[in-house]
């Protein structure tokens, strides 16, 4: 392989950006002939030495200054695994400013601000990737951006949170108050000490948000889904649901009905017997409903280290074809002209 | 849209190909969108010049002539919806020669002459694409495409074949016996008056080998394919896996283990409240294992006029970008070299 390598900028090195580091190393052959040059990390913000040190990075690729990153002269491509608004977006900003195209996992940042940050991406024809954003490791805006080559997407449902699914498994197949599936759940690391984004729904409202953008095309602020979190579901609406061969999941929704968008988030009665009823504990699965093909449901690990950083590989070897002279995807222009 | 349009040469005009010449018309300004640049019929194969005239083709774009077709100056993208394999493996071949990309949804001739024909696509750096010939319309060689970006894939499993799968469905929800759901299957157009190639498991011994060939890399002869249909199911077979919490399925799997590829096709017991085993009627769902993803299961319309025809129409997208002068998606050489 004698081609170039592709320089990376990873932006965070927590649970995700440590595993994406790790693999772009273990995985550095396989990465290569994927894409026909090599990937390497070439520049890491993290303003710990010892998390450093212990995700292996060489200390000479560790800035604290997430400017530096962005700016420095071998990364051609930011990946953003920062979480949070600030300062991902403006560091976000900054790479597709400087042409450098940007792979961010970043939902909140992506629903609060994707209508700003994918005019720039467009303005700039610098893609903003963002496979990892909504349902971990599954290839939802793979196989949304085949459906959409010849379907106009009419509506997406799913289940996008893995910890409100597994408290609900929990509570159907235990018989639990939502009280003791919690419990469970934040012992076994599947909830936060603080769950409030969980399961009040705001990380599923901003997940619907980013579905909705690269469904329809349009930018729907969080604040306008109409959000029900799953704090008020009891056993005896489990229990309810069960006698009608039904399970409640916690959905997002969106529709497009004459050029309106509109979107929620709630507890909501499936059949059990249905490949989305039948989803289970920390699985996620997004179904999207095309007008020609109808609906297509894809299911999977919607979280963890290792599935999430499969979606960002993906997402870094397409931004790498861009760096390498290929033109970009139409995909992430497309965004912004949909018919 | 002021550009040139992309001229397309259709091979056959049966259900799916009557569907794609209606779909490119009536969404021509969808399909410009997505593309850049008009998509317009070229040139027809069919002898029939009746049927050519009820779907609504021009007199001058008929062709009875199959290399007429393909050798037209105006075409410069071969669609191939015959089936069976001849003419269909020659045009094809022909196709390639001439470096005019190929879209197929033939599964027989794909599994029989995969070998031969994506090593020529390979040498003459020409697409040969074929999302609908294995699960309809769903996006699943598009998912396994960003799916291999970091994954070795290890194991594939499906249900691939929307005939049997409503046969099986009918015998479990109706405690029907083999010949009277067959019969059922007849009478609404499920299964043909010959059932041989769905219900001795043919058309999912082809299918098998073209996944086996998109997720491994490696060419298997449909010969090769341990193969049992769904003749020998009994209505005590079903209730004794439903007495277990399960359901029959013909599933068609295949595994990659220390360089040998095994493949399968027989009834299988799944859990029936899983995914996979919620997957009823004529549905198809496909699942793919990736060694860092973990599994991801698909699933969709696996048949039907307007679901086939949106997987080609993507399919005649990707492969129009080619024409355009971008260069071709790696995925059908990456295909000629897996690691």
């Amino acid at each position: 392989m004698s081609a170039a390598a592709v320089g990376i900028g990873l932006l965070g090195l927590g649970t995700v950006g440590a595993e994406v580091a790790r693999a772009l190393e273990a995985d550095a052959e396989l990465l290569a002939v994927r894409l026909g040059r090599p990937v390497r990390l070439a520049a890491v913000l993290e303003r710990g030495p010892e998390r450093a040190a212990r995700a292996g990075i060489a200390p000479g690729l560790v800035h604290t200054d997430g400017d530096a990153v962005v700016d420095h002269p071998a990364v051609q491509v930011v990946v953003e695994v920062l979480g949070r608004e600030e300062p991902a977006r403006s560091l976000i900003e900054r790479a597709l400013r400087a042409g450098k195209p940007v792979v961010s996992a970043n939902k909140e940042t992506l629903a609060k601000h994707g209508a700003a940050l994918f005019s720039l991406a467009a303005e700039t024809r610098t893609p903003l990737l963002f496979e990892a954003a909504v349902g971990g490791g599954i290839p939802l805006f793979a196989a949304l951006r085949s459906v959409q080559a010849a379907n106009r997407i009419v509506a997406f449902r799913g289940i996008v949170n893995g910890t409100t699914n597994f408290i609900l498994s929990a509570m159907a197949e235990g018989n639990a108050a939502y009280a003791d599936a919690l419990a469970d759940a934040q012992r076994l690391g599947y909830a936060e000490p603080d769950p409030t984004a969980d399961v009040e729904g705001y990380d599923a409202a901003y997940k619907a948000c980013v579905l909705a953008f690269a469904c329809f095309g349009v930018a729907v602020s969080p604040d306008a889904v109409e959000r029900t979190g799953i704090t008020g579901v009891s056993a005896r609406d489990i229990a309810a649901a069960k006698a009608d061969g039904e399970v409640i999941k916690l959905l997002a929704r969106g529709t497009m009905e004459g050029g309106a968008v509109r979107l929620s988030v709630a507890p909501t009665r499936v059949p059990a017997a249905s490949p989305l009823g039948a989803t289970r504990a920390n699985y996620n699965a997004v179904e999207l409903t095309g007008d020609r093909v109808g609906p297509v449901l894809l299911v999977g690990q919607g979280a963890g280290p290792a599935p999430t950083a499969s979606a960002i590989l993906a997402d870094i070897l397409d931004a790498a074809r861009v760096v390498g002279g290929a033109p970009p995807d139409p995909f992430f222009i497309r965004l912004s002209s949909p018919i």
